[in-house]
């Protein structure tokens, strides 16, 4: 087998640290308990075991095809997709009136966390599907909901968001795509769109595009755009496909990774126009769009989690196989299994921990979601929703670029071999280099960071969540052990590294905004740090109980063992973070921008 | 131009860091002075500005191929490699008497550098051939060296480092293969080696493989591998080319980088045997190895360099191109060049402190070794000889690990375009991987400074380093600058974890080994970053007293921006790393090996 689905280690989450129970109580939420969620990450573990697993290296090897307009997928992904439909998958966190399951985002992000560590580039069709049907319930009309949504969730279309183009990446202010009104309520479509991700494929009968253009006469910028359905086939009101509409894939690209994902140029209106049906009201497009992208970066979160966790179990099975020199410690007489030397017993808990930190980090922000959407009571929303939003961009920007860590060390476990392309090690590090790009790179996730989720409010939200890591500090402190000390002196230097950098951050942001912004990645990193951290102390906490209980003692043992490593070896690094951070701004403005 | 040789950062070092005006007072290198320095260069940067860093993509693009034991290399390869021969780089620090120039490592290593920054696929060519020259000028006879070197410096030949086995990569102890004496002062040779680069090529008329092997009742393990020279064609004593060798490549490896240079799997007398003479005396062909390993470590070092000032051109570039999104602090109206946003500009002056802090540590090592091999007084050659010992795993295992991530955010810069391929960006990420595993993993690197460069003396070399850390902080204490005060702090933060750190390892390599190497690769991390910001601590001192001279105000005013952010934002990771090594190995420990 080449992935096993930490099962395990995510209901332990769930139940420690994301308090699924608690959700649980929640009106709507009665079914969603740990035996529910037992029995559904079981089964999501077998299917993408073994179906969607073993097409990763596949996909890698023979990448999704392009010809003359048409995009052939690996072979097996067709097939691999209609049994993730059938199986109800698509749907699992949709609403039921339109054919979902209804479960909460805590279930749901574990088994999109199963499904990218399987494959994924098999993934991003679900994923992008998912935020399409996240945009239509949000701000389509009845009838587009009811035509749109129920086959998408079946897996019989899947969907698409086409925001970029060539001169719009980041900068949506510049998107030129046309949308002329025909006076019968529909439009038609002018432009080119790149970098669309599932934008052509063979996999569904249907695909729906949804689609950022300009109205004639919208206001320039970002207020004048507006979201338009473009169904590849025209859909007739019984839901039966019509014509083939005027949207196109005029090629995909050569990338780095994800080959198995056709990135796709769509061609919008060569042939006459694409006929296209607005979502919502002209001009709030983009409005709309971040609802999309803000599920998105969610996932995209994951995808980094899931990545790591591949990487770390390839790594695991090459350490103990792999047969290579003396222990240091002589433990072992000759050449012994390269898991015996320190070093390679370093770089597989440093990727056991940041990926089990990153994925408790992104577990707790689900459960957020859920309290935040579903509570009844308005002031436990309010404050869930202040904490998944401070959450998102930690999820995304952090989860993402320690999967770079993680996979790059994953290639480094395996030595010479890792760098052999069939050993499949390069491509999980290939892969992972996306997703600190997509969905918005580091930098914007930064930005947001600074600037929405810390500085609007003058850090109050920042520091509240402080407080919640003081009060694990001192959960710690009652404890006692020698494992739960260890971890509290590191937590607490971390926690008030954070909030010296929240008071600068908050401070800068009006006043000199370069420093401020110069800072945000490293503000990022240092707070995903200790997010990640602060939830593995909490899990030490947990598990301490649960050995104490007699329960599942290897696998407390090494719950505690991870959280302390990463207390020690990661948690430090918060402070490098502050340092940079606090002192760091003079010396990066000094710099002339023409002597770079 | 697809890049520029940064031959003015190059003579600024030479000049003021590595001083080698001190080196051209050695007896033997008169001529090697500042203005040879600067022709040479200038002669270098344009061969490889305009012939070879040219094909670094087409080499990615059209790799070498191989079909029925022939290697075909990429198309302009052989012409280029041409020309390099002509122009008589091969010899450039290799003796006069066997056609070399015999300029100083100081000079030689930033045309290296060079090399490796215009085509690091193409540049391992000549690497692998300085380090068969190196090894027969140690070892060979005098009959061994007249016949094979003139021809490899003349570019005629070229040579191989035949070490890895598939069971016998870091651990040379597992080396299988059989040399068998013939009775006639030649031996034969049987057995496979994997990963030899440049094992089979059309470059060049001959290749001299020197192949570690075993001879009949030989002792077990290292002590018990001598080393052969088995060329490809049999050579006569006049020198011209006899029969084909029984040597042949099997196939060539299917790499995540460095694509164009052939990665070969070489079967060793399987008609019979190959013909190979033995180097110097049976049983201590590692030794000899390791003469080679160690100039080829320091060399990949210097790849790493190259790749990195490479890939942090290529971003800038990138970054003064790509428009999009206005400024925070409004300093352009609209939608401005990705330079402008403070991100950017943190990513670009890390790239560029970065690789300037390990081209200056790389600079100053290599003066060390001029001073160490041709230096009239002992004492001078006997410090700077422990001083390049010492800095040999740093410039190898750090300048490569931050290759990493200077490729890594090269890529980033460029957003979405980084991903895909035909940017070229990707390419230097992929590249860079190989770097941190061959010559010895960085944990190989990391174990040689731990217990070869540390351990062994208690720390007596490492510490003498850090004073002259220490007189280097007094310098800047002096000179009173507010830059030179900032700097001053975090070196001296910096340098003092270090002597922390330096004075753990030295009392647990003995006391605990598991604790002392589980902290070996951070401690090369921490050891690395101290160096690389000493010297740019000692380019700022250098650059302001230029700068009170009126001398390159641009250029002066850029390197003490660029030292001063190494130093804000580089230096403080030894804090991080220094509380990972001393108190993270009870939970490395911590984890029973079953638990991963």
């Amino acid at each position: 087998m080449t992935f096993k689905a930490p099962v395990q280690d995510m209901l332990f989450t769930m139940r420690h640290l994301a308090r699924l129970d608690e959700i649980a109580r929640i009106p709507g939420f009665e079914d969603a308990n740990l035996d529910t969620a037992q029995a559904v990450l079981e089964e999501c573990a077998r299917l993408n075991e073994e179906v969607v697993a073993p097409l990763n290296w596949e996909g890698d090897r023979n990448p999704s095809s392009w010809h003359d307009g048409q995009v052939l997928t690996t072979p097996g992904f067709k097939e691999a997709f209609r049994q993730y439909a059938e199986g109800g998958w698509q749907g699992l966190q949709h609403p039921v009136e339109f054919g979902g399951q209804g479960l909460p985002k805590t279930i749901g992000a574990a088994c999109t966390e199963i499904l990218n560590a399987a494959n994924l580039s098999f993934a991003l069709c679900p994923l992008l599907t998912d935020g399409a049907i996240e945009a239509l319930l949000t701000a389509g009309s009845e009838a587009q909901k009811q035509l749109y949504i129920p086959p998408m969730i079946e897996g019989r279309w899947t969907g698409t968001m086409n925001l970029t183009e060539p001169q719009a990446g980041s900068d949506l202010s510049l998107v030129r795509t046309r949308a002329e009104p025909q006076g019968d309520g529909t439009y038609k479509l002018f432009g080119t769109k790149i970098f669309i991700t599932y934008g052509e494929h063979d996999m569904a009968d249907n695909i729906v595009h949804l689609v950022l253009a300009r109205v004639p006469g919208a206001p320039e910028g970002v207020k004048g755009i507006s979201l338009f359905i473009v169904p590849k086939f025209l859909v007739n009101p019984d839901g039966s496909l019509g014509a083939r509409n005027d949207v196109h894939c005029v090629s995909i690209e050569h990338k780095l990774g994800i080959k198995a994902s056709p990135t796709c140029v769509l061609q919008f209106g060569d042939h006459g126009g694409a006929v296209g049906y607005l979502v919502g009201e002209e001009n709030r497009g983009l409005e709309y769009m971040f609802i999309m992208m803000n599920a998105a970066r969610y996932a995209v979160g994951l995808q980094g989690i899931g990545l790591s966790e591949r990487a770390y179990q390839k790594a695991v099975q090459y350490a103990r196989e792999r047969i290579q020199s003396r222990p240091v410690d002589g433990s072992v007489a000759g050449a012994a299994p390269i898991i015996h030397h320190p070093d390679v017993r370093r770089m597989l808990m440093t990727m056991r921990a940041l990926t089990e930190g990153c994925r408790a980090m992104a577990s707790v922000a689900a459960a957020a979601y859920d309290v935040a959407h579903h509570h009844p009571d308005p002031e436990a929303r309010r404050h869930n929703q202040a904490f998944y939003e401070f959450m998102v961009p930690l999820v995304k920007g952090y989860s993402t670029e320690i999967s770079h860590e993680v996979t790059s060390l994953g290639v480094q476990v395996h030595g010479g071999m890792g760098f052999i392309e069939e050993t499949g090690a390069a491509q999980h590090y290939r892969d992972a280099k996306i997703l600190t790009i997509y969905e918005g790179t580091t930098a914007i996730q930064a930005n947001d960071l600074v600037g929405r989720k810390t500085a609007r409010d003058g850090g109050a939200t920042a520091l509240a969540v402080a407080r919640q890591v003081q009060a694990t500090e001192a959960a710690l402190a009652a404890s006692g052990t020698e494992a739960a000390r260890a971890v509290q002196v590191r937590l607490q230097a971390a926690r008030e590294a954070f909030e010296q950098v929240v008071a600068y951050i908050a401070a800068q942001a009006k006043a000199d905004p370069v420093a401020a912004y110069a800072g945000s990645v490293p503000y990022l990193m240092l707070a995903g740090n200790l997010m990640a951290g602060w939830q593995m102390a909490r899990a030490l906490l947990a598990a301490q109980q649960e050995l104490a209980a007699g329960r599942d003692e290897a696998f407390m043992r090494a719950k505690i063992a991870t959280a302390r490593f990463y207390a020690e070896h990661i948690l430090p690094r918060a402070l490098a973070a502050r340092d940079a951070i606090v002192h760091g701004a003079d010396s990066l403005k000094a710099m002339a921008l023409e002597a770079f």
